[in-house]
This record gives C-alpha cells, sequence and structure tokens, in this order.
C-alpha cells in the first residue's frame, strides 16, 4: 500500500476529523476531495452493513446546484430525463451525457424548488461543464458548488437511528425523496438515498462547520443498533449491481450499454444536450453491454487497479471493469462491459495479471 | 499518514511500474490518476532537482486534443491570450477561464500543426469543458485526450541528459518549444518546459505501451550525472512561485489575482470565452493578488490540507494558500492570495492549527 499526500489541491471533508478519531485508515479522491475507504477491518465493516448500521463520510458527493429563473429549464437541457412530472422534494436518479451521447455523471437530481436543483455527484466534474451550457444558452441561471455535504447512514437498522434522531416521519419517505429540516440547530435535508442496496438514508449538511456535530449526533444515537463507521462498500456495491461511474465507464460508454436506459427518455426535448445522438445510438443499438462475470477459485483477489480482458474461444469481447471477493457468495465477482452477442451463461476468461481465469457471465445483480 | 486504495477509478500512469521499481512511497490523485509524491528520502529529493538531474513521472498532465478544421478557432476561443502569432513546435503557457473570467486551469497549449493542438492541462476537467463549448458553437473540431504521457526530466543537468538521449539539437529547443520524434522505437515529442525553475526538459510519450522502455533509457542514459526519482516538489516550486491551480486558487480567482495578467491579451475577439468579464474585472481593478509570505520559527511545519487565515492588524486580509519548509532558505514560507491593500514588507500572521504564527509578506519568487 501507498500512503497519500497531504495536499491543499485534496479538499477535506467536513467530517475529516470525526472520519479520522473513528480510525480511519485508507482514503480515495472523489470530486478532488478525500473520501474514507476502510477503518482497517474490511470484513467486520462489510457485514455492518449487511446487517446492522454503518455511518459513511459521502461529503465528496458535491452538489451541483442550479439556482434562478431559468433553473428547471437548464436542469432538463442537461438531463436526457424527462423531469416534467419532478415535483419539490423529489429526487431522481439521471443520466447526464455529453453531446455524443456518452455517460460523464450519473447523479441524483434533487428539485428544491421551481427555481432551485441540486445534482448530487458522482467523480467528475459538472460544474464547468453544467455553467459552460448555461453560459452558452444565456440562460439565468447561478451555477454553484453549495456548501453541501452528504453524510450516509446505510444498512438495514439505518431507518430506526434515523428515526430516533429526526422523528418518524422519515419511514413514510418515498426512495430518493428528501426533505429539508433541522437538528439541534445544524440545517439539513434528509433523504431516502445511499449507495448501498441495503436500505438507508443520505443527510445532507448544510453548514460544513458543523460536520463533527451532525457525526457526533448520529454516532450517539445509533448506538443502540451497534452503528459504526463504514464507507461506500466496493463489495457491496458490486453483489448489489450498483454502477461506479469513472470505475466501469470509460470514455465511450452511453448509458444503454450500463443498464441506464430506462432513465432516458428519447421524447424529451431536441435541444435536450445528447438526445440527438441518444435517438441515434438507441436506434442502431448499442455495442457493449454490463453484465456480472463470476470467476472460479477460492482466492479472493486483491482490488484490481485496471480493466481486465475478458475473453470468450480466445478472443477478446470486453472487460471486468471491477472486481471483489464475495462474502455472501464467497467467489470472485465482478461487472463485465462486454460485446452485446455475450449472454448469462457464456463461459469466458478474465485476465488478471496475465493469467486467464475461467468464469461465467451472469445477469445483474448478484444478489 | 493514510494509505491510498487502489481502484479502478483512479487511473495508473505508463510509468508506475518503474516508480514501483524505484520504490515510490506516496502518491497523489491528480486529473483521476496516480501521481508520484515521494520516494521515501525527501530531502535528498530535493537537493538532486537543485543541483543534478531528477526523472519525474508527471503523466497526469493529461493532453486535450484539438483536432479538426475548426481546432486553431476553438484554441482561441478557449483561451485570452491571443494565439494569431503561435506557430507549429510553439508551447504557450495559457490561462483558460470560464465564462465569469474565473481560472479553471493553467495549461500550456502546443501547436502541433494548424489543425492539431494539444492543451497540457493541470488538475481540472478540460475535455468536459472543451467539448461543450465546440459543441454549443457547432465548430468542426475533435476534442479528445489521447494517448499522450508526459516525463520529466529536470534539473540543471537535464539538459546533458536529454541531448546524450535525443541529441545535440535540443540544446536550441526556445522555452515551450517542442519537436516530434523517435527514440529506439518510442514516439515521442520533446519540448524545453516542466514545473520547475531548475531547468529540464518533458518528453511528451506517444504510445502508453512504452512507458517503462523510455523510463529505462533515460534512467540509464543519466546515470553519469547521477539521474534519479523525483517529482513535481513543493518546496521548489513554492521558492520559484510556481502556481499550483485548485491548490493556490479557489471558485472565484481569475488570472490577475495569481500573477497571471501577462497572458491575458483584452484585445482577443468578443467570442473568446470569458474575455468580456476579464475586461470588467481588468477595468475595476482585482480584489487580492498573490504574494510570498516568510514564516518565523525554525521547525518545519507540516505540509499544510488547507489554506491558513492571514492576519494583519487582528483583521483577517487573504489566506495562506500552500506552506512548505524551504531547504534552502531554512524558514517555512508559502503563497499568500490576499487583499491587494496589503503589500510586501507587511508584518502579518498566519492562523495554523488555531495559532498565530508572526510572518512578513513578500514578493514572489523566494528565490
Amino acid at each position: 500500500m501507498f500512503s497519500i499526500s497531504p495536499s491543499a489541491r485534496l479538499r477535506r471533508s467536513p467530517f475529516f476529523a470525526s472520519t479520522v478519531d473513528e480510525g480511519v485508515t485508507s482514503f480515495t479522491v472523489y470530486n478532488q476531495m478525500l473520501m474514507p475507504t476502510g477503518y482497517g477491518h474490511p470484513e467486520e465493516e462489510y457485514w455492518r452493513i449487511i446487517n446492522d448500521v454503518s455511518l459513511w463520510d459521502v461529503a465528496v458527493e458535491r452538489q451541483v446546484e442550479l439556482k434562478g429563473p431559468d433553473a428547471g429549464k437548464l436542469a432538463q437541457i442537461l438531463s436526457p430525463r424527462d423531469l416534467t412530472r419532478c415535483v419539490e422534494g423529489q429526487g431522481k436518479y439521471v443520466a447526464l451525457c455529453n453531446h455524443m451521447g456518452t455517460l460523464i455523471n450519473d447523479p441524483i437530481l434533487l428539485k428544491l424548488a421551481d427555481d432551485r436543483y441540486w445534482l448530487s455527484i458522482a467523480d467528475s466534474n459538472i460544474l464547468f461543464w453544467a455553467r459552460a451550457i448555461s453560459a452558452e444558452r444565456r440562460f439565468d441561471v447561478e451555477v454553484t458548488e453549495p456548501d453541501v455535504s452528504p453524510l450516509a447512514v446505510q444498512g438495514p437498522k439505518a431507518e430506526d437511528v434515523v428515526a430516533s434522531v429526526f422523528g418518524e416521519w422519515i419511514r413514510d419517505l418515498k426512495y430518493f425523496w428528501f426533505k429539508e429540516t433541522e437538528i439541534e440547530g445544524i440545517p439539513v435535508a434528509v433523504a431516502r438515498s445511499g449507495w448501498s442496496k441495503q436500505g438507508g438514508f443520505e443527510i445532507y449538511l448544510m453548514d460544513g462547520s458543523k460536520g463533527v456535530a451532525l457525526w457526533d449526533l448520529l454516532r450517539e444515537a445509533g448506538k443502540p443498533w451497534g452503528i459504526g463507521p463504514g464507507n461506500p462498500n466496493g463489495c457491496e456495491r458490486i453483489e448489489s449491481g450498483l454502477l461506479s461511474w469513472g470505475g466501469d465507464t470509460d470514455d465511450r460508454t452511453n448509458p444503454f450499454e450500463v443498464r441506464m436506459g430506462r432513465y432516458v427518455d428519447l421524447d424529451v426535448p431536441d435541444d435536450v444536450v445528447g438526445i440527438q445522438a441518444l435517438r441515434r445510438i438507441k436506434a442502431s443499438g448499442p455495442e457493449r453491454h454490463q453484465l456480472g462475470v463470476a470467476l472460479e477459485g477460492e482466492e479472493a483477489m486483491a482490488a484490481p487497479f485496471d480493466w481486465a480482458e475478458i475473453r470468450k474461444d480466445s478472443r477478446p469481447i470486453g472487460h471486468m471493469t471491477n472486481g471483489v471477493w464475495s462474502y455472501r457468495l464467497s467467489q470472485n465477482i465482478g461487472f463485465a462491459l462486454v460485446s452485446v452477442a455475450a449472454v448469462p451463461g457464456d463461459r469466458v476468461e478474465v485476465v488478471r495479471d496475465g493469467k486467464p481465469v475461467p468464469g461465467t457471465l451472469q445477469s445483474l445483480p448478484f444478489i
């Protein structure tokens, strides 16, 4: 393992001090910001998410705020998902595509008001991109990165913890819906969301000076349910089939290739960025699709740095984009971005460190 | 120190295996890619750059290539520096600004041909931004990230090393000029450039499969001059007054604030992105400017994670954006982004870990 050098270029989260207190051991960089990736007990941290409840510093999910008279118009221009029926307090998972129809981010869009939206983004610079398009079209809207930092509470017991802090009303929140509120003087928005399939909430902290206070409050409230530190989990998310933009996608991936076709409405207006390219891609059919791949062998593989070639009948058909040892399945599994000619059940080989490892394609999610 | 987790989201450089062989101990993430930041002997590595010659993996300086009939038009639209006299083989340091005149990157622009340019970028996503502007204006140009990865040879003996490999002609290269060539079957462009003031070259590798071969070739050739591994050096660059975009700038920094006013030509055409805002900023005068700050005390400070407030007469006047122990000056020095009312010679206090440290503002560079 290598260490990460401190730098003012890599921003810290409002929860940084709390994660250090919890014993964080490793980080990644996401949106030019440090994100915890482990607390030294990977298997324990995994089962905490599966069975109990876990607190994650996901402040790196930065918000791109659209505010002003043209905010709604800009939101629709940036996303090929029809937003006409999106109401205040509702969130929607959207594909952001460039003019060529390539997927450049997969945020949750949150509608705070008719003239105010957030894009809660994955790891790519949407601030510069959205500002450029807005300015080129002379829209009357401010595009900023506000002081908003999500803290995720994830796992089957997350709802009980969050209800104990914010009240029983949170049990009625629908998936991706949210509500602005305040707790002990800390302004937040509470959303039912999070990058796991174990259920949970994301608490959008709206005052960066109160990160430690919010962490402590949830940490304390969660004790009866055995809460502990965690982070977006490579194993759980692959088992559950959750996409990692930039990890499972490349510079030519379109939404149809990575199971996001259902979030593309081909009848949105012609001036939506990328829609004309997306219609062409849909008409001719995408070249690749995303499946799972289960590998043979009983030894846990190291987390990969790179995509690994997948071969079928000795010919390359695509790549394993990420892979991990599955604690629940007791085997190595990964995401496969492969030719549409390849289908679940196909026997393949995944080339790891120059060595072909036999495996089988299957549909996602694994669990 | 914390470790950095492997992830397919964080790309490796073509020189990665070589840097591991050399004993790299730490990395940063820059343009979603791993960059070495140390080999375990910081002081030795520093003096190697100052006195001898050093080999740096700077593949993270990605290229944004503009290619096609409108490439020149797009290059000019993206940069407020007048490019009309830029010729093939010439590089120019440019400010990229958004529509509000905010500095969003400070690349070297390289003109490879009338219809082909590279922007050799700092740590922000210019690919998405340039593509958006090009597409919105319906320019006939392809904007891509080609397979090009710079390897820097830096230090007073760099010229001898590079001449021994590529020939005596490299001694005639002017600053930022470059030439495409080939060495032992490896396609490269050789430029006189690099992020130090000790002199040197950047070898732009144009075939990622040949990174180790290029590293080995320069490593072997450099032996008589005592070449060894290094990386962009926080101490040398602060002593020398070199800007770190994203480290020394924030989301409202304009080029006039950070000594880049000389690269803004106010008479470029009106359709250049940001020029109208830059003219307004120039007319009203920027609010801040960049100076050096020398701190009292004889103990080396830890590299800062965050900007530190600077106070004058107990009132905040700006921030120390980055700071370091200077081996040559034997004191802590840093960059100050402060009100234009503050001038060199002013006595100030820099707040580090809640404690005010006395210091003096001075002009840049330090050395």
